[in-house]
């Protein structure tokens, strides 16, 4: 499970006031607190800042960059944001998060992409909107392949995302979303599938109890990596389960050690 | 969710010393508990004890009955004893656990689980062992079900179980499983679906997590009860959340009510 730290986003209340108080002593230690708890890539988004979104993400990434070797996911719709910010970045591949099936975003993103050796989430829409049907998003899904491979990007540092919605809207979305999961992964066998996890729960109180629930199941059906509060104890250990349980762990060996090293009491 | 308490199982270390004891104070407050927790039946096991299997239920029987009211789960092979301890049974309609198919038990138990009125756990195996393929499993459930309405027990009152068997033995062992779930989910809407929940962990340490990442899974395949630990917060609190996500609960009502309950803290 590839697990993507989500906690530095502009979005949230306390993230926000750290940007705007420039306390980026803050942004640094949500990351440290995040590569420690086990998160593979670490988020970064200033999407609430419009204008100053660039100048922002640089000034996260140099500020984490010089205390934290975990790779960044530069969380952003614009390309240009992200290419800009991609000058100053260091260190292992970055995900560019994300793009869409959108011809000129498409076409703005791919160079930023392949200068910069960046993996990629890609979003199963369209400017028309999120296909109702799982087989529309598989669709979607194979034409972006078909042209990440015309421009030389690999199956393993693609991540599809089948765009999870809220339950709280239509108690359908669920299996909608996973329907899609189990088409990509029988289509793609070596693609990483993604989502936002907090998705399924908009709308909903006690929102982690929905988000650790419907991880296990997402998991069943083909998920390997998610954008997560790293930070919830609780669902890390129901993410090494969920692995044993989904035949990912050849005779359940990363559990045990997992459990030996005490880190499921 | 129908949920029955694991907890008063003779095979249990210290719920055998309380019956060598003779301290049935320990095993009312096992049952106090466990009902306060939520579970909707108590199960009762004394199967650790063969030649008092049923003077000691009916001891349990009848200790927790002078103090709980949540109707119970008769947990033996054994009709006779089954049988016998129904004499002493009063309150609300108990579970009669369990039957197999083998001609000889079923025509033992079914004068038992008539003349008591009681509600059946089935096992979908047969004399010869637990079939590998799903769908034989469902066959098994077809005969039982056939048998059980030609004896007049509803549908609602039988509780099928798929019989889940260890992952640490084989993974495939979770997809039959599931898969059997969802055979029996398909044939059958009304009748019952049981698991005992821990049986998928069986090898394994910190067994709880593998539970309970392995219930929501199995919920949002057809599973509709379990014998499992009320005791186990985490784990009812997934159960409210995998019933919201499996499309069980309206408008996610029941998940918004437990949230105002503080139950989801």
């Amino acid at each position: 499970m590839i697990i993507i730290g989500e906690k530095i986003n502009s979005t949230v209340k306390n993230v926000a006031e750290a940007i705007k108080n420039e306390d980026y002593n803050f942004i640094v230690s949500l990351a440290e607190k995040q590569a420690k708890a086990g998160a593979h890539y670490i988020d970064v988004n200033a999407g609430a800042f419009v204008d100053l979104e660039a100048e922002i993400l640089k000034k996260m990434v140099q500020s984490i960059q010089s205390k934290v070797d975990t790779p960044l996911s530069i969380d952003s719709p614009r390309p240009e944001v992200i290419s800009e910010v991609m000058k100053v970045y260091k260190g292992q591949r970055a995900i560019f998060n994300s793009v869409i099936y959108e011809q000129g975003i498409l076409n703005r993103a791919l160079p930023v992409i392949k200068e910069y050796n960046m993996k990629v989430v890609a979003l199963l829409m369209e400017d028309s909107g999120i296909p109702e049907d799982p087989k529309g998003r598989l669709e979607i899904a194979k034409r972006l392949v078909d042209r990440f491979d015309k421009e030389g990007i690999l199956l393993e540092d693609i991540f599809l995302d089948p765009m999870v919605q809220p339950v709280s809207v239509d108690k359908r979305y669920v299996d909608i979303a996973l329907e899609t999961i189990r088409l990509l992964r029988n289509e793609f066998e070596n693609v990483n599938i993604i989502c936002g996890l907090s998705n399924i729960s908009f709308g909903l109180p006690k929102r982690r109890w929905i988000n650790r629930a419907f991880l296990p199941i997402a998991i069943y059906f083909g998920l390997n990596s998610c954008i997560a509060d790293p930070l919830d104890e609780v669902l890390m250990k129901l993410i090494y389960a969920s692995e044993t349980l989904s035949g990912q762990d050849e005779f359940c060996m990363e559990y045990i050690t997992k459990a030996r090293e005490g880190f499921l009491d």
